[in-house]
């Protein structure tokens, strides 16, 4: 039966979360970005509000939470802080694949550490010439005795910078396309890993970059799933990080929406308050009830997720329209504004940098409205 | 907690519909429409299929479906034939108000007809001066012993050709505005009551017209709800009328996306089928997704009505974006389907012209965006 | 130098149709739709007007106008009867193709009673599985001495049923491809020709419908341009024919957004004119502005035809743009004039079906985006 | 007679500026956003190249331009340096300000100044109660004897750090409306002038900020035209700088859509350039499309302008959907090139940022739209 109400729990979450976001996050969120510092103070803070094991099981010393709650910490740090919402999602892509595919040791080692906010991790897939395409990754895995060698640059990586470990997809076998594509684990502080951080129009403080590779030797045990077929293995943990990246933008976005509200109830322009010109109700309107449509088919993908059901199409919705509608929502926020949106004491321009982040990562419109029609249409009718 | 899936008696009452749809109307949904004729036959077969009833208790012959079911109804009948959504839609509306508001006698008289498919009513509020801005409304009812004497003139009424009884708006107080505004059952039979059709873009059968009323008396029992508060007591039913009309609109477009899918399958161009060029399965993903989001924005409203929630907002966006959405989607089919869907042999030219009528019916665009404005913004914004 | 001022000459034609439009099309545009009947009466007052031989030389009976005039009557007449606008746009097409590429004799037999609007003719390029791809062309022309025999299937063609004469385009080579098509003058009322109208969601008077060729026997001479290369050759045409259908598809768009202002300065909501209200000014605004920007880009196409400059991106975003900016004004003006619009008792649900028309006919958005693409970026990417 | 073609020394000028602006600008656009550097030696050469001056009568050493040869620039230095194009839209609206309203003797000391690029002028029109509606303005020029003494804050300022000079503002009459108020020229070195900087999203070099004038005492022939009736009497100067905003915008899209067409000829994705997807190039189609629309309609406003014929609807449709068509195609062509455009080594990210400021800067879409509104419907129709 339908039923569109959050558990007690879950709300009381979404409350703690909010006053959390909005009273410690939000006065510092452009702190971070201008002085280009990544706060790990507050990461491990968010570990200790339960936000970044969200998806690590209790036995890992996380909370094991379903996928609809996480998505409620996504929306809800999204309005304070967009960048840390990396600790919900990133997070929550890399527990899914470790704790589905990683051999037990792995498990151990690093789960408990992503919870508590003491490591950060990252995901090492793009690479120059292998966006959307995974095919075209050139990155080698070597297997020698009980090692593999591994070998490559990946660029365009999230947490390149501030990363402790990487999950690193590189090619086990040269002949094949997507399906030679294998996943390591791959700790930053191995010999013949190079880090080295971009100069980003923001999501600043996340630190992206690339990495380059020089015979990096990893055990056998950190390769993760089967070999040769890692990648469509953990590709499946995408579906997560798209519904939570529609969430963070969301969020993010509503944020701006009440500013804005709150502004032109009190700007006069003319005698009258901004707000009673429909010229300035009416976009608010429309960006709100856009944000609503997607935010719903955000929870409704998870909960499809918590299900077990198929659920690609609807990630791939809303990795499409969750960062676009909220752009463009908070592009005109910033416009609402005025004169002094466009400096950096609001947040706003800082909000319409970072969400821009996500617009391109983890797949770009074209990616994923392919993603739909495949679905809709048949896998035949793809366009290459 | 929630719950995205329908009941099983919900899903088979679905297929059951769906079947029935495609069988049985959509074969003809055409036909009504060139021959200008409203088929009872077939509104009374849905009152054997429940669909009329829905909102109409058991005890009064209905099947006292919640909300949400009757939604269904409206999405799977908008696929064989939008026209006769009428009969979730506006019988919907019009058991809910006679339900909530009317005296027990006009309870027994009318929904029982009402379910059975007997009788098809009618809703008379718009006036030549009066369409969002009910504070127009000029038709009378002036209280005369036991009985009230309605004068005045109804325009944009649907079913005005072919319904047997209109709930009809008049001002009880001369001196309110929306305030003084009372709702009357009146028999379509009753001296003094004459009605004339229009010669429409489309809903041809639905026998769109104008209502004249001189010197109409009816019994004071025909009152719905308390005089002079009539108005605002009954307008709560248009918030589920609203819902339902989004579902329609969003049956009819998702089975012409169905249609059109099969056809850019088949059809080639230089070589190809049209399906894999992305300048054609593109738009249908934009279209399929967009109509997903506000169909599932439109269970959650019917949800919250059915949980006793407030839901203005909701049905507002509804009403606002489902029309506009699946009128976007018709279009595009059209014109995806080339030459041929330019004829009156294929649906889709029928069903724009239908689907533009509930653009216009039931409040516009812009009174539905400031019905979300008012609850966004605060009461004290309105524009005027 | 850039100069944006049309000639004094040009200026009185256009104030000379505006009138005749608004006077003498105007008030029967509907009669014509509803009757099903085509007004030859008009169609030859057009032609002593000037209208249908704007691009036939003066010594076969035209007045040999540039281009921008033959925009010019488009705009204008299109602001009367939109069908009309054919007697601008067919003749002028079919005008340039017989000028360019015919025979001397066929020039002095049909321009003077194109010109005269004692005949009309059309275009027969598609069918059944040949729209966009003209290589899909099975129509075939075997010479025989020195006639040609002429069979096959068209299907879409405008003046079907009103035709007194077609531009047929059919395979001289079975072997190739679009180079192998020819284009043929063939009467109608030659043995072996049927035509069968279709019934279509507008364009009503103008007949379309499919030509069905057995067997038809035409002189040698009857050969338009070169054997083998009368596509290319004539296609060129089609270039005239796009700018026109812009600034047609315009003027009707112009002319409903003209007599909505008038609505709105009128109706009364809340105490106020509608047009006071921003949510019905602005997007009033909107579609001018986009009308008024593809409205020029138009008279620029056609001025860089009148100077022989390349002017085929240009026609292409004019047929792109021009037909969905003007349904999108039409549909929006249908919509701000609210109930009665929806009737066939004011003009602009005529408009809407009427203009989709032309949002098929003579090439989908995407024909026409793809002729855009290759050029700004090369023929080598075309998407097939 | 229309003609579209520019004249041999607007060609001329304009190739020379391409070549300029992308050989010596372009370079080192991203240089100046990230150093927060004002290069002054740019605006000197550009001076030299005739750009400062092209609203300066030859007289006062300037080349005494139309304004379709100031748009020429406004388009081609935006392709290299949007920033930069201040210097023909700042200096050619109070070029045409100077010499249409000022006493000789400031003419012949600001003029010469501006042309060579020796000075930078700003306007300091908005304060922190006025943006749209100036008669918010609470700044005061009051006279003493043969002086006016200024006090007030102005906000929004653009050039605040880096002008020499100001175009101010200020009520003379304290009890009109937008009447009451008059423009003077205030250098900025007087006593009581501070200006301030802000930190903003970008526009970065052209160092808008506050100014703050205390007891700044300027001469009464520093009054610029009538006073009280100045600001009527300068406004018109803005519908200049309007125009040249729209192209300055267009010239960076255009820029951005060349760079991003090699972008996606090279890069191939599942074995074919993106090139080769309608997904890709319809997008570039689009924007391109719309581009040239905007452009259009801005010479043909300057060219009215020229004319001394009403341009103030074309002004103001070319600054709502100038900077916005730019902002748009920006954003996606920031999208199309992936990951690594979102970096500052490429120029995407910061002509996003720089063209959201005149999205912002003289005159919101909703004032634009006003304008157009009122000559559409009647000033008698306004919203207020």
């Amino acid at each position: 039966m339908l039923d569109f109400s959050f558990s007690e729990e879950q709300q009381a979450f979404r409350e703690m979360l909010r006053e959390f976001s909005l009273k410690e996050l939000l006065p510092n969120y452009t702190k971070w970005d201008s002085e280009g510092e990544f706060p790990r103070h507050l990461w491990k803070r968010l570990g200790e509000l339960g936000v970044n094991g969200l998806r690590v099981p209790e036995k890992y010393g996380g909370s094991g939470a379903d996928c609809v709650t996480t998505g409620i910490a996504a929306e809800e740090v999204g309005r304070g802080d967009f960048n840390l919402t990396y600790a919900v999602m990133l997070n929550g892509l890399i527990s899914d694949i470790i704790n589905n595919h990683a051999a037990d040791s792995l498990k151990q080692k690093w789960l408990p550490q992503i919870a508590s906010g003491d490591k950060v991790v990252g995901i090492a897939l793009t690479e120059p010439a292998a966006g959307t395409d995974a095919a075209g990754i050139r990155s080698t895995a070597v297997r020698k005795g009980d090692r593999y060698i591994l070998n490559g640059e990946k660029s365009g990586i999230s947490a390149a910078t501030i990363g402790d470990m990487f999950i690193v997809f590189a090619k086990t076998d040269q002949q094949s396309g997507s399906r030679g594509v294998s996943a390591f684990i791959v700790p930053r502080d191995l010999p013949g890993m190079e880090c080295k951080g971009y100069e980003d129009m923001g999501n600043v403080l996340i630190g992206r970059g690339s990495i380059y590779m020089s015979d990096v030797e990893v055990p056998e045990e950190n390769l993760i799933g089967l070999e040769n077929q890692g990648f469509s293995q953990v590709m499946n943990g995408f579906d997560l990080s798209r519904l939570l990246i529609g969430l963070q933008c969301a969020g993010a976005a509503f944020q701006s929406l009440d500013e804005t509200i709150e502004h032109v109830k009190t700007r006069h322009s003319f005698g009258k308050p901004l707000a009673k010109y429909q010229g300035v109700s009416f976009p608010i309107v429309h960006h709100y009830t856009h944000l609503e449509l997607i935010k719903w088919q955000a929870y409704r993908g998870l909960w499809l997720r918590d299900q077990g059901k198929k659920h690609s199409k609807e990630a791939a919705s809303v990795k499409w329209l969750g960062p676009k509608y909220s752009q463009e929502a908070i592009h005109e926020c910033l416009l609402l504004n005025g004169h002094y949106a466009y400096t950096k004491e609001m947040p706003l321009e800082q909000r319409l940098r970072d969400v821009i982040g996500l617009e391109i990562g983890d797949g770009t419109a074209q990616a994923n409205k392919f993603v739909i029609a495949k679905e809709l249409i048949g896998k035949e009718y793809k366009p290459y």
